[in-house]
């Protein structure tokens, strides 16, 4: 059989023992860079060999990126086609049957569910794709098919948008591949209805990562008063809300996110009980406090203070501002809710910095749970310290 | 008003500043112990202050412990009695309540909860008591009658076994102090009912600890097999089994413990799909390997095999020895949940150790979810580097 497919090859300098072991990168000065591998059009399938010319696997190149290859298949014979990306978004799709009762979830977690750049969240009958990387970019076809085929979904959204296209040197773009939009979709989740907007929202409409963590605050809310700021279309607070909270205020700078999460409140049946104050989650916080206001649960879901490592210290300084601002919010025995979806900081900085910011405030607090992003975006153990999202609950004292 | 309390005093090195910021414990080393420190009964109630005298609050002290003095309160004129122990019980009370539908689960969980060295299980109207400290040993009474008033529960034990004890130099010793125990009791969790042996079973009859990541498991568990190895009395293989696993298998060493297992799976009506097998973890996953046995879901919750600093590196061997073994018996496609209650590996290492054990299994892993210790064992977010439990689900390669 004759092999269609260009080569690529490792410098001795890389890692090629860690590609064995499932990493699935190869960085730009990794890669042996010849006039060849230079004019490989950007999302070229090739094989990969190391220094040594052993086989590594089948590998999509874009010599514009910094990860110039990734890997797509541990088999060298890989044919990357139809099947291919079908196979791979049926395997996707069985976890995601077991975990959810309803089809409202991220489908495709790019690397670790084995599509590379590839995220797609599915909304009922309805689909949002986001290639991010070119190869995905030039087989969109290939997987708005599968999509169809393997989740059965009648609409399907491309949305091109985002900061890792562009590190990839894929153009903006918004694109409805299949069927009609009419508004926002409904999406049921935790016992609320969600309003979600899959082409002019935020991401791709709606936080799938936060359902998880949206269930605990459930637990911690029944009766009492809920404060839910930087709100978005209102994760936490319609959950709380659906979960018998006796009120809830989002708080969130954009107008639109706002009246989506009012939409949801009232698809939820509980529009009574909610409340929104559009305005800057510090100054609004600042005003409550000025107000005397009080909350049995307060919830602070911001977006990344600290995205890359050079925005870090100033991001954990933020972080903790938050963490002050909204302890002082709580009421005697309440509850704190504060998140980060920071890769740049881990963990321990970011529980580290939201316990001096409670501390500042003059709290002290019970640590009750750590949640992550839910098990419909999965990891490689080989990439997991990058695990961006994080939500500490604490109850304060009394 | 005269003041009946010794006081006892930091060292000038001593860091106060995290004792105000916190921080419950004062080392041996930090303390001025002069002649009237040293001759202070265990467990004698004091007051803290600085080294320039200003009051830190109101302290248990031992001097036979190496943490010679723990904070009770920050009030240095707290009157540590009975009503003061009822109020810190109603506390923890309370959020067990709001957390939890049925009464069984951890109610106090020492210094988070404000009892230091106070760990109490509670198993419906029964509980169990672990004083492991001097203080919380000579107020027993107290502690009994505030559990009986605030919880209900008719039935006392006192747990006086573990390593504990013999730190703050208390003797093992196991009585009931009310009510009368009739053999094991039967505790509703996850569906399933538990059989817990609260006199002479491990810990304090069960491990309530890992409940949110019982449940967790039976979400993978619907319809296929599952191995649960070092199972104690059952606790995933009776949740998935209850969640509508077809089979499962519990391994352990005990065969009191199986013989409870049995007793509870009886008990839950899933008595046909339940099988136990008694031996070494090891040798049982290595005779299963050698007879071609595979499983939909393998679970791992070994004992701690790094307790210590010391024990790290051999620990995370035997983790990685855990792993590998356990991935060769999931089937394609399936699922495999290790577990670690090891204070000194911490998660980044135990991830490591896991995924370098499935990598020699020749298995490759998404990582789907990290579980901690549920709400019901808050931390002190001053202590949250010592969370010990971890629990990491993984899905293996087709």
């Amino acid at each position: 059989m004759t092999d269609p497919l260009p080569t690529v090859r490792l410098r001795p300098k890389a890692d090629a023992r860690a590609l064995r072991h499932g990493f699935p990168w190869v960085y730009a000065d990794e890669l042996v860079t010849d006039r060849r591998t230079k004019a490989l059009q950007p999302g070229a399938i090739a094989r990969l060999e190391d220094a040594t010319r052993q086989p590594l696997g089948t590998v999509t190149v874009n010599p514009n990126s910094k990860l110039i290859a990734r890997i797509l298949d541990r088999d060298p014979e890989a044919r990357i086609d139809h099947r291919w990306v079908a196979a791979r978004m049926a395997q996707a799709m069985d976890l995601r049957a077991r975990l959810y009762e309803t089809p409202f979830y991220r489908l495709v977690h790019a690397e670790a569910d084995g599509l590379p750049g590839v995220v797609i969240d599915r909304y009922g009958d309805a689909a949002v794709i986001q290639p991010n990387a070119a190869w995905a970019d030039a087989m969109i076809g290939d997987l708005a098919a599968a999509l169809a085929d393997v989740a059965g979904v009648a609409i399907i959204v491309k949305n091109g948008t985002g900061r890792a296209r562009g590190l990839e040197g894929l153009p903006e773009e918004m694109s409805i591949l299949a069927g009609a939009l009419d508004g926002p979709v409904p999406v049921e989740m935790n016992g609320a209805t969600y309003m979600a907007d899959l082409l002019g929202g935020q991401k791709t409409g709606l936080f799938f990562d936060q359902r998880d963590n949206h269930a605990f605050a459930a637990r911690l809310a029944r009766g009492g008063s809920v404060l839910d700021v930087f709100s978005h279309v209102g994760g936490f607070s319609l959950a709380t809300l659906a979960a018998g909270a006796a009120r809830a205020i989002a708080v969130d700078g954009s107008a639109s996110a706002l009246d989506l999460a009012a939409r949801g409140a009232a698809a939820s049946g509980v529009g009574e009980r909610f409340a929104t104050r559009k305005g800057d989650a510090f100054a609004v916080m600042e005003a409550l406090q000025g107000e005397g206001e009080r909350f049995d649960l307060v919830i602070c879901d911001p977006p990344a203070f600290a995205p890359s490592k050079p925005a870090l210290a100033a991001g954990l300084r933020a972080y903790e501002r938050v963490a002050r601002l909204a302890a002082q919010l709580v009421s005697p025995g309440g509850y704190l809710v504060l998140c980060s979806c920071s890769h740049a900081a881990d963990l321990a900085q970011f529980r580290n910095a939201s316990a001096r910011g409670i501390g500042r405030g003059a709290r002290r607090a019970q640590l009750l749970h750590t949640g992550f992003a839910g098990p419909d975006h999965p990891q490689l153990p080989q990439l997991a310290e990058s695990g961006y999202l994080k939500a500490l609950f604490f109850r304060l004292d009394g």
